[in-house]
């Protein structure tokens, strides 16, 4: 049964004429196989829909900010109640200071909280206060890790200049060596390491630091006074409910957070210890809806689903279960799969898939399916997730699978996938 | 009759403690009189209430964002009738292109739109699209106009390297042998021009620019192949129902919008013409929240709004109402004030006040009255504002222009604003 997709190439094709390349940012499906939608209708528990309205098992959860579910009714309840009375004032509602304190008393190391929009707000507000902090140039950054789209981090060059990246170390993740070695070379003038918490980049089988390494990255700070800074835009909250490096046992100085802490809500955050409190305070930063009531209340109940429930063993036994699930589809089938990063993030790929042409088609096939999997990127678990869902998924997959066996000859690459990785 | 404050103070207090400085950004009291509030409870129409329940006629209108009216009912359901559906998933919706479509529409040098969350994202974008187009470096800056919070822009140096602004060029707002110069001693290497559409910075008389300069600017840009760029991020839609420098007969290459045009909503805007398409279609910039559907539904219905309504001549009514009436009112006390900008985004200074001693006085106590009344900052009007607002404006200002008299000699100037300006 085909699915219906007259909608959605109709609204691509409006698009391609009032959006340059037709639609932009992590969101565009430009480098996706062309089954996959670009517009959706509607989202409600861990289930999307498509503006032709076919469903899916949506394991993007909006690539990250579905938390606890689409629609979920305690966020939205709080969210309402603070729209009555109001969002975009000309200042702040108690809201600030109520989130703020639910902040500082979750995330261990955190002495204090400022609130932002975007993921690259926060990951550019944690290095301006570093050097503001040290009155240091240097921040190392692990190789490939993705910290927002900003000049200095964006992972495409076009439009941005030498002097955008002038003190931006490379180091590689997960290598003491190298991190020391990038100490070494620029010693006295790292004012930071902005650290992922795990490697999650695109396109690569994603891995848990070993805390020996994280540690290290602790005390090379400690050692030459610079700050270290965890970027928890994309694992914030979902691998554990405080820094993701409490997994290994260090605390940052700083860290960033976004996506998913007022469950799609917009709003992101900087968390930092005493240490970088002074400095923080003389940064000028600031956004026209930083201060917005609505998605702080929204933020506020979110944590408190965090603290309180079990969101986070739910979104791990989902994870688990889809993991061994599709583990043992792809043994039944012969085929050999990469699973990696935690389950409730997980990353899909092919063994020898060189050019991703297995990992595409399959996906594909899923989505076809009404199974939402990502080829590239890794994915989320949400806790709003079922059981049902996982069997839904499965069932998709095990077709997926049997589809491009049959095809596997036919398989070509994307074209534009081709294009960008030359 | 002395107003409430215990609950402001308190929040204050709490927010000391979790928060760098207690607040940050545009929206913080830190460089206001004391008697401004920093928390609000709610808005409606165009009055604010703070956490006390002391109620004011607002004239920052969230600094910019309330257009039409806090809560103002066909934005707010045109919102919740997406909402029911889904804001933040794993794509854009139909909404996305509804929106391109709307603001092309509308917009006369505007082919094609990107949309995202902040001013500062916009005007960024701006930069990089005009570097990416031309491959050259230079962007030409008016000294003293504020374009965001990023690393290249801030109006606050810490954390900040010289290498953020290495490309950054300075000339004067409104002259044209200031830009020539500019253009002349970077020739080859100018990126792009980012005009601000009037001079609005703050602790500063306001000014439209002439014609003749507007145009000079358009065709130097043309002579040299730089863009053209119109930050239109605070004033949009506030001086015309186009871009603003369409008063002027000036077509930009490009424009950044935030602030207002979902009234309240945060969603910001680049729009370009097709000079422009293939660069902007090459850079990579995203955001977790840029493809949220809620904000996009408000702003085509404000669009709508915009483009159906006498909003705009009942803002300038209002502008003009309370500009003379407050000129009239200084008068009679025979107080020299400046009120400059346009009249639906004023800004009130007073003669011969060179450490802003008076305004600040005065402003106060126009707070204290319940009309809130910016010092340094440029002021907006909002198409809810009434007569009845301006009458009670009116009041508050006539008994703040007597308490100033009347305390002439005790006025000190603000020991934070000396910190600041040194």
């Amino acid at each position: 049964m085909e699915r219906k997709r007259s909608k959605d190439l109709a609204l691509k094709e409006r698009a391609m004429k009032v959006v340059p390349g037709g639609m932009y940012g992590h969101e565009s499906t430009i480098m996706l196989p062309s089954g996959f939608p670009q517009f959706f209708l509607k989202g409600r528990g861990g289930r999307i829909w498509d503006v032709d309205e076919n469903e899916y098992v949506d394991y993007m959860c909006a690539y990250g900010p579905n938390l606890l579910g689409y629609g979920f009714e305690p966020v939205e309840q709080a969210a309402a109640l603070q729209r009555a009375l109001g969002d975009t004032l000309t200042g702040p509602s108690e809201r600030f200071v109520e989130l703020a304190e639910a902040f500082v008393g979750m995330v261990d190391h955190a002495d204090w909280a400022m609130f932002c929009k975007n993921g690259t707000d926060a990951t550019t507000m944690t290095m301006v206060i570093a050097r503001a902090k040290t009155q240091r140039r240097k921040i190392l950054c692990a190789q490939g890790a993705y910290h927002g789209a900003a000049p200095w981090c964006t992972p495409r060059p076009a439009g941005i200049l030498d002097e955008d990246r002038a003190h931006i170390v490379y180091y590689q993740h997960n290598d003491v060596e190298s991190l020391e070695a990038a100490f070494k070379t620029h010693a006295g003038d790292v004012a930071g390491v902005i650290a992922t918490p795990f490697r999650h980049e695109v396109f690569g089988d994603q891995s848990i630091p070993d805390a020996e390494y994280a540690q290290m990255a602790r005390k090379l700070c400690d050692e030459h006074g610079a700050l270290l800074i965890v970027d928890d835009v994309r694992a914030g909250f979902r691998l554990a409910r405080d820094s993701s490096w409490s997994n290994v046992g260090v605390k940052p100085d700083l860290s960033a957070w976004g996506k998913c802490f007022a469950n799609g809500y917009p709003i992101s955050a900087v968390l930092g210890s005493d240490i970088a409190r002074d400095a923080a305070a003389k940064i000028f930063v600031t956004g026209s809806f930083w201060f917005s009531a609505v998605p702080m209340a929204a933020a506020i109940e979110t944590l408190k689903q965090i603290r309180e429930t079990d969101y986070l063993e739910r979104t791990i036994d989902i994870g688990e279960k889809l993991r061994n699930g599709i583990g043992q589809l792809a043994e039944d089938h012969g085929l050999g799969l990469k699973q990696t990063g935690p389950v409730q993030m997980p990353q899909i790929l092919f063994e020898g898939d060189k050019d991703f042409r297995v990992g595409y088609a399959w996906a594909e096939e899923c989505v076809k399916r009404g199974a939402y999997i990502h080829p590239y990127h890794n994915m989320f678990v949400s806790a709003s997730h079922t059981d049902e869902d996982v069997a839904r998924t499965l069932t998709a997959a095990d077709g997926a699978f049997r589809s491009v066996k049959k095809d596997w000859k036919k398989l070509e690459p994307h074209p534009v996938l081709m294009a960008v990785l030359g």
